[in-house]
């Protein structure tokens, strides 16, 4: 009986429209044009890495993509068990009419040419869309990203701060922003300026999200504008910052973006706890790993500060998960946003989904997003969290709590896309 | 089968009468008298103020109880999902025969009169406590009180102790205290001193523990008398501690009370983990959050030191809950203690009370505890446990190893009200 | 449909001959001799004197087996819930045809006869191997072990590192080093000497593994000879060296053993998490616990600077269980090694076996480890985890994501005893 509800319950979820509220899509270039843009995914690079395959074998110069693949498909075997391998063979099923269990170095080839031939067709795009039901993708734009050339109400912006808040030290970055902005950020007034400027023009292009990734020892805070200017004029001057002044530095632009988040009404998301270049000599996106040792209540200066911004908050690490059940049940403006990275496995999906639905309010949930940088990635991972959340659906409330069918899919439909619209103002 | 296995458990289950190791409860006014008493609880609060409740609407000074209700209402609509919401169903269904499966603008005020007349009987509180099976109830009684007036062989005294160790600084603690002991604690032998009269008064009139809540970061360790004179001197003298001093002085009288508990046999309730205000305008009683940081080897002095004092530790962190289990395990004075706040929602009591079947002796486990403010609450909060017990039980015990129905029955028994009466030596 | 499953794919596991990668087996006496050999297992004697046997009750001079066989027995009852007695059960049930599902001061004394007698018999080692289908079994060797009078292609040598790196600072394990290598380590260059004798001495005999456990405070890096040079020398002269330089000294020699762990081809274990002597009254071996506040960020510079050594890493606190798959999945050379004391109740293997099988490559999973010190412990522990792997693999491989039994049951394999054989080089 509760294989039959859940089943039940999968199908009603998998008929819903669906809002992918986090991405790496390039819109000039969504959709995949060969098997070696989807394996070329950084999942796949660093677990075939990870069991074996060495760097310099896929990041070669020039490689072709047939050739790429066909490196990657040695790799395959011994990471047929990860769930990562399970959404590039419903990927396969889906799009390409592949109907193996396995791709090996036997069978790989006519997959190539067969995908190979789909992708070429004009409407390729449209149809991985329809095929996986998707309406609209948000982006992570650098914040100099001129916004043009491709429809922003289809592939919302999405104004990614990592650079401005971590890097504005780098001689490159402060020329990116004043070619950007028209201005040199030589001291915190004008930096100030120069944020809203590009506010400004993000807004105007239909951005609906500021974004960044945080390290786990982050800890937000408000610091006054004669504390940075000399930082900055050190810097103009040449001058490497310290390790404390790179953090007064970052505090102070992410203070910043928070209250432009606040003047423009985006709403700002986070995603918290990443160390960068853990794993040094690891393959290209494979060198981040996380320390576990980091709190929400790090944030607790900014939730405060600003009640009217709304955060949409990642966790990477797993044993983080019920500091942001708690801190969305308590705060007005914590949400609950999707299972990002390393977290994002069945096992852990299933425990944090369950305690978000028995411990936040609904309408503070955002339940899924992507991540993804092609288009084809949407429907196998939106289908493993789709499956989860019959699941719990089924075991939790129509089970457990006597709900009736369509009212646990009332609920359903609230986190996976009544929300995004609700919370990023894309209804209407 | 294994359904019906789990029904026929939990029927047992549902039989055993229970004692309630901790709860809020004011035994001059125990049970509710208006459905404002149980909206009321900070759970709704401050559910209803996360989604959206402004909290001026329900602080708003001599707000009748009906129209709290009225706005309460207003907001449960995104609180559905949550468990919280399923106890508030659930006790207006068992005690106000409410029929509906959700509490609307539509319906609530029918239900309001109908609670309000059955609130009304003069046996409502003897009504409650049948309907519930509850024997006896622990309460949390400030350390000045006078615990005059109601029968504590039904209403267990429990000496709560936070106000002591933390705000010893504040006068009108020091005023409270001198008043109750006639002792000005001026130095760290009087402090002492005062500190056995509490002991005396509160276990004269029948208190079976001593209890506190204690923050992430909180070491204890034994102080001499002498570190603690000059700061209470200090004090004395109304200049403001240093954090250092503070730090001290908590640990002073910590380390007293302990050695209090082991004069005057009594358990000491720990609950570790809580950071207090950390929303600063949240709802009355929902500004606390937690720390994941925090590890129960702090407290190894603690636990080596009084070997003859019992500890029942409850964890606000379910990251912690591990660490409960194994200190458990090796610690014959550390005891596990019901699924406090945060953790106290069926995805993590599954886990915990699986790992604590799994790995402490039987006779250390304190299965639940309600820590409800009006009695009501323990019927449905008791009831969540004891599904997930009977579920634990008959998949990890009947199912896995092959134990008969009753064999897990008596376990069951053992930690819903076994260990309760052997523990805080209620028996006989 | 499910309940066979499991029972069909666990029949199949059973059939596995197994390797068994870490125990603490003496291979001059590696099977138990009466049943207090059983009972004397520290998960027992701790577990009764949490529940309140006095330790000097067991750990008495001279105390005859049968009698403490006769004192555990009265404590069983207390623990009979735990998983550890389930362990007990099955081995008197599949050893000694014991047919209660209990023992109890009642019934133990015929069980102790009986036992005795099957012990008694010449062959009983090779009887509990056959039974329990154990081919090879790795130990836990001392580093001045001469490795003599036993077979190691049964008893695989493994050298034991603890003591070098934390303890050298004592004059008796310099002594040992002394006498076992030759060469009195009074520097760097000396002690670097005397290190690879032992790594000559250790692989000479069939040392498969270097392995250490470590404190959740350990972060290792490189340290120059000059750094070490002076502090060996205060040592030798009898100076106790401060804080600092025992960490330094740590580091360096626990970076010395990585060397030579490259230089000899030795997978290098690191069981990662555990303090020690925190109950400093505690039973024999059950003095230990941890602090969960620990990262494998923590090794970083190690795993970057020995990309050629493997690290079959286990993990003492399940919260570290997630950073160990994200880990495995991101360095080629960590590998997840077994389920570790306190993570070692089904509850916490589930959830850790799980997210390894989904994200970590199958060729670097290493399942289970029995730790045992008494032969008759790897049949229940192994089978305890091959429940759990069965259910796993029927669940999220065979159900979820329709895999045949046959291929489920080969990443069972893989995991139970082919990777073993592969990472530590016994094949062939």
């Amino acid at each position: 009986m509760s294989r039959e509800l859940k089943a039940r319950l999968l199908n009603e979820l998998e008929s819903i429209v669906l809002i992918d509220p986090h991405t790496h899509i390039n819109p000039h270039s969504a959709a995949s044009k060969t098997l070696a843009d989807i394996l070329g995914y950084h999942y796949y690079t660093e677990l075939a890495h990870s069991a074996g395959l060495a760097r310099a074998q896929i990041e070669e110069p020039d490689l072709a993509p047939k050739e790429k693949v066909r490196r990657l498909v040695e790799w395959l075997k011994p990471l047929e068990n990860t769930i990562q391998s399970s959404w590039l063979l419903e990927m396969c099923r889906e799009f390409f009419d592949f109907d193996s269990d396995r791709l090996t170095p036997a069978n790989w080839e006519g997959l190539y040419e067969s995908a190979s031939a789909k992708m070429a067709a004009h409407n390729w795009e449209e149809q991985v869309l329809d095929k996986s039901r998707l309406e609209k993708v948000f982006l992570t734009n650098d914040f100099d990203d001129r916004l043009a050339g491709f429809d922003t109400s289809r592939y919302v912006p999405c104004l990614r701060t990592d650079d401005l808040v971590f890097n504005l030290a780098r001689p490159a970055v402060r020329q990116r922003l004043a070619k950007a902005t028209g201005i040199e950020a030589g001291s915190a007034a004008w930096l100030t300026t120069a944020v809203g400027r590009l506010f400004e023009h993000f807004t105007a292009r239909g951005a609906r999200a500021c974004a960044i990734s945080l390290p786990p020892d982050f800890e937000p805070q408000s610091v006054p504008a004669e504390a940075v200017d000399p930082i900055l004029k050190a810097i103009d001057a040449g001058r490497e910052p310290s390790a404390d002044e790179s953090r007064t530095l970052a505090r102070f632009v992410f203070w910043t973006l928070a209250e432009h988040c606040l003047e423009y009404h985006l709403p700002f998301d986070l995603m918290i706890g990443v160390n960068r270049r853990v794993y040094e000599n690891g393959v290209f996106q494979g060198q981040d790993l996380f320390d576990q040792r980091t709190s929400l209540v790090q944030y607790r200066r900014l939730f405060n500060a600003f009640p009217q911004v709304t955060f949409p908050i990642s966790v990477l690490a797993q044993t983080s998960n019920q500091e942001l059940v708690s801190h969305s049940w308590i705060f007005p403006n914590v949400v609950t946003n999707g299972h990002w990275w390393y977290s994002n496995i069945p096992a852990y999906i299933e425990l944090d989904c369950r305690s978000r639905l028995q411990a936040v309010p609904a309408t503070k949930q955002i339940g899924y997003y992507s991540d993804m940088y092609k288009l084809e990635f949407a429907l196998p991972k939106f289908r493993m969290y789709r499956r989860i959340l019959a699941s719990v659906l089924a075991e939790d409330f129509v089970i457990a709590r006597n709900w009736s069918e369509s009212r646990a899919l009332e609920l359903g439909q609230m986190v996976l896309r009544g929300n995004v619209e609700r919370i990023f103002g894309l209804a209407g």
